[in-house]
Parts: structure tokens; sequence; C-alpha cells
């Protein structure tokens, strides 16, 4: 196993003054040890030491390749808390990956005397910034999840529901080999577009609607993620208007990324651009969100974060507005922050088209 | 809302000894105030008080219908800990699920001066109970399990691959109005059944195979599990020597289910005839686990749990022997527990079956 990640990991610990850390998520595990395990309720958690000392706390049932880490197995018989307990020994500066729940913390305050715990951000930090081989893989995704959302939308008809939409989206991404989707597609009609979260449901396409369809797919363990709005046989003058706005609120955001570029203001960028119009009240979410080996991943593009953006980060573009009870509009694109700017990795169109 | 579940836990909360109560699981918020949010990274918690007040921590993107308790909105431009934090005035002993995550605990610890954290099960010991009506749909989604099962069966044919059979299985869910699986169907052939957890591939049926189909669906919101194991054209001497002690200890162990047995003896009848045959090394899992609005709840049906078992609780009961590189048998039911034994949920036939 290629114990560079790893490596890289412990020096962050060391200057974060830590003894030990303790990686929770298991895609993060996956991601240091190349281990992928679902453990549900079972512990699977990786602690990596400033000592150079790593083991892996697995359950017995558990099956996956040798990692060239130590491995201390345990079984649904034994204590979990405790075995993780009792591997911390010496340890009084503990970091832990913001995952890591309850039932492990409170035992180990409690069995741990003058152990102190942190939060640590420094494998999200690793992660976040992307090799060129995630980046292959990232584009691959994104091209993809572009050709499958121009399959989905050259089957949409008048009075298909949401749920069939979605099913060519996922139908698409199996025949043409993803591993699956990142996340169940959100297919939204009309009103319903008006609900950045909506549930897929059986409501039915009819003219005027606007047609909204958030989708990504897993490919090589990398996700993608993107939405386009489209209009069903006809578009009101403000859902054109609508339409351009979040457009023009899209590329100024993309136009202006580049290292050192902070996070906080490509989103204000994009938002002033609706708010400006007269909808910011209309754009409830953060512009963006990084994305990886999973949909959802650190760094925010939110107005709270003032960290600067950095080359070889991907993330999401995706402002919208949304009118409660009418329509909705987003235009969702990922981009890979580069030495001098960004690269988009979804080439569909973001013209307004009416279909 | 029908606040009796809250006013229940309220009453656990104070013999507890605590001041208020964190339910951060969204399953245990849907069971309390009957909103279903999936957050992803964004805060949903629920904040139960001695006192009588209960806070719902929402971000404004989660859209779901009153509850008729407090809301306490933020965005995704707030810092969220720090929205929590703020709600702990007066709190000094807080318990919570044990979901929770450092994200939360840690600056709760560092904010909330002179708070301490404890899990609580409180939450866990009411949903473990089920009512009438919670029965009658476990009951129901369990007889559409046993019915997907024998559809499933049906379809088995040599050279089909293992996710061919678990098509049928979704596709049999969908047509008979589940709303979903309870987790991805495992289907093994032959000697990938010797992974209590296989990843159902691309394998092909083979005369000789074992095929063991672990599957359930959702029904009304309620969660079935049962496992059935097969033989494709014939079944070795072995095979069949292995699947009557799996028959006996799934039999033996529902036979001595009564409100007052302790989980670890139910698990210990099984084990024991499993250990008694020589295949006791081979049983590598507990014996089951509760089940209800999701597929995986307390309690354990395990050698380390003390408790008794009491009337409404419904658990698997899952015995295997696992021959690795070789084959695998598990035989589960769901059963409930009744006030003078236990009702099993599956009906479908527990005798060995050449296909």
């Amino acid at each position: 196993m290629d114990k560079s990640r790893i490596e890289k990991l412990r020096l962050s610990i060391k200057e974060e003054g830590l003894d030990a850390l303790i990686v929770a998520s298991p895609m993060s595990i996956f991601y240091l040890t190349g281990a992928m395990i679902h453990p549900f309720e079972r512990m699977w958690l990786l602690l990596v030491r400033a000592d150079g000392r790593d083991t892996l706390l697995a359950n017995k049932l558990f099956v996956f390749e040798e990692t060239g880490i130590e491995t201390l197995w345990h079984t649904d018989n034994d204590d979990a808390p405790v075995v993780l307990c009792a591997q911390l020994d010496g340890v009084s500066k503990l970091g832990t990956e913001r995952d890591l729940t309850a039932k492990y913390i409170v035992p180990v305050l409690e069995n741990c005397p003058g152990i102190t715990i942190s939060v640590s951000t420094a494998v999200d930090d690793l992660r976040i910034i992307k090799d060129d081989e995630e980046l292959d893989r990232m584009r691959a995704s994104s091209k993809l999840n572009d050709e499958v959302l121009e399959y989905a939308f050259s089957n949409v008809r008048k009075g298909m529901t949401e749920k069939e939409l979605a099913a060519y989206v996922k139908e698409g991404f199996e025949q043409r080999g993803a591993s699956g989707e990142s996340f169940g597609a959100i297919v939204a009609f009309g009103a319903n577009a008006a609900d950045p979260h909506h549930g897929t449901d059986n409501t039915a396409l009819k003219e005027g609607d606007c047609v909204l369809i958030d989708m990504g797919c897993v490919w090589k363990g990398y996700c993608s993620d993107m939405t386009r709005t489209r209009f069903y046989r006809s578009a009101t003058q403000e859902q054109q208007e609508v339409y351009e706005i979040v457009r023009r609120a899209n590329e100024a955001a993309k136009a202006m990324i580049r290292p050192g570029v902070r996070f906080c203001d490509i989103d204000a960028t994009a938002r002033d651009i609706i708010t400006e119009s007269g909808y910011g009240e209309y754009f409830t979410h953060r512009l963006g969100h990084g994305i990886g080996l999973t949909e959802h991943e650190p760094e925010d593009v939110g107005p709270a974060n003032e960290h600067p953006v950095k080359t070889g980060m991907v993330f999401s573009i995706e402002p919208g507005i949304y009118l409660p009870g009418r329509f909705g509009v987003r235009i969702e694109d990922l981009v890979i922050v580069t030495e001098d700017g960004c690269e988009c990795l979804n080439s569909d169109t973001r013209e307004l088209e009416i279909i």
C-alpha cells in the first residue's frame, strides 16, 4: 500500500500538536488505506499516532484486503468503546474527524483521565486537494454526467412523471458503466422546483413547467453533480428573466475563481447579482460545496467561509432562485481550481432551452 | 401532532436526572415529531428539555410540515454548533443519543462551562417497544418480504448473476408498492455465501451452489429483513447437514423467546447447537438485531446483552454457518415478542429446498 497519504497526515497531526487522530469516516479510511467498509453500527476506526504507529479497529465480520496497517480485530461480543479506549494509552491530546459519535467520545472522556478531544480537519485538508489521478476521475465522472443529462432530456415527454424521468437518469448511468448515482437524482417539475431539495415524486409534466434535473454519478469512486433547468414547450417572460439572472450568477462566479480568492467572495459575486436583480431572498442556500469521493465535502462555497481556494480543489457552483408555489431555476457546474483560474467539468449548454 | 411519545421521553429524561436530551438521529426525530429530514451535513436536532420546552434546530432549506414544536431556524451562513450552544443555557446535565457527532459535542464541551454529556438510550427504549399500529406495519412489511422472496426464487435459472437475481427482489418490491428496499439485497452464490456481508456481484449461478438471499423492504415506514438459503440442482451431504444445524438453531432460539428471557441466552441456545455440531467457529456474528423504522436497531441479540426481552419488541433471529471458500447458510426470521412467547413474521418455509 502507498502510505504517502498517511505520512502526510502524520505531519499535520504533529503540527497540530496532537498525539493521535481518530479517522472516523469510512470514506476517509478508504482514502488513507484503500479499505472500504460500510460498518453500519459496528466500529470501524483508524487511529493514526504522531509516533508512527497506526491501528485499524475492525470488526471480524469486515472483509477487506491487506492494508499494511496493524489491524486490531474485535467481535460483536466485545464492548467496542472499551476496545478503543485501550488503544489510547499515552495519548493526552486526541484529535478526531468531526464524524466520531457520542458512542465513542463519551466513554473516551470518562475512561481516559486527562485526555482532551478536539476536532481536526487534517484529513479533510488532504482530501480537498485532488491529485492528478483523482482529477482525471472527476473529469470522467462529469463527462458521463453531461452525457446522461442529455439522454434524460431527450426522453422528456408530456405527462411523464418526475420518477419516470429520474429512471432514465439511473438507467443511463448503468448502461454507461457508472458504479451508481452519487445521489438519487432530483427531478422537479414546475412549482416543485421551488424546493431545492424536492423529493422526486409522481407529479406529471405539463406545458409551461420548468424541468429541473440535479444529478450525479460515481465513476471509479469519484462523484459528479450538476443541475440544469429547462422549460417545457414555453417559458414566460419572468421565467426567462429569472433563468438569465441565475446563468449570469453561475458564470460570473466561475469567472473569478483562481488560487487565493476567498470562498465567501465567490459566493458574494453570485449572490450580489441575484440580490441586485431583486431575487436575493429566493436564493436560500450556499453557492456550492466541495466534492470528491463523496458528493458533499468541505469546503463550503458560502458567505461564512473566508478560506482561499487552492489549486486542485474541486467544488460546485450552483446558484438558484426559488419562487414558492411557482417555479425554480438552478444551474450547477463542477470546477477544478487551476493555477490561473478554473476548469469547468461540465460542457453541457447553459443557454436557455425550451424543449 | 400526537405529543405522547415526547412526553414519555420527558419522563425518562427526568428519571435519568438530565436537564435536556439531544435527539440526533433523523429517524428518532421522525418517530417523535413526524418530521422526516435527510440533513446530510446540515444540522437537524431535537432538544427535549426536562422543564417541558422543546426545540427543533432546523436549516431553512428543510421542508417539513408543522410539528407543533418550537422550531429555531438557521441558515448555511450560521455556525451551527454555536446555534446549538446558545440553546443550552441553564443545562448542566445533558444527555444525547449516541449518534451526535464530534462536530457538535466538542464545541458544546468547550463553550458551555460545567456541562456534562452522557449517552442516553431513552429514545431507543421507547422505539424498541412497538405499539399496535407499528406492529401491524411490521407484519405487513414481512408478509410482502415473504411474497417477493418466493417471486425471486421462482426466477432463478442457471448462469444468471447475483445482480440479476437481486434485480428481481427490487422489482418485486416496487411492483407491490413497497416504498423501497430496507437495504440492498444480499444475493450470494456458492462460496460467496461464506461472507455474511457479501457484496452482490456478477458471479454466475452453477449447479451445486447454495443460493442465499438476504432481503427486506420498507412498508409504511417499517422495515422487514429475512434470509433464506436454498441449493441449486443438488446439495451435498455436508451442505444438507449444515443446513439442518442452522435450521435447528433458528427454531430452538425462537422456541425459547418470551418476556423475561435474556438476549444472551437466546443467542446461546442457537450458538450452542452450532458449536456442539462442530461449527462454532464458523458462526461469526451475533444471532440477531432489533428492527423497526430502520433495519438495524437496538437491541443486539448477542452474547454480551444481558437485558431481558419484553413484549412488543421486534428482532431478527439469524443463525449462520460460513465455510470460507466453500459455502454458507443463514436462515433469518423476524419475531415479535408476545405476552407468552413470540410471533414469527415470516411464514416462508425453512425446510431444505433444492431448486
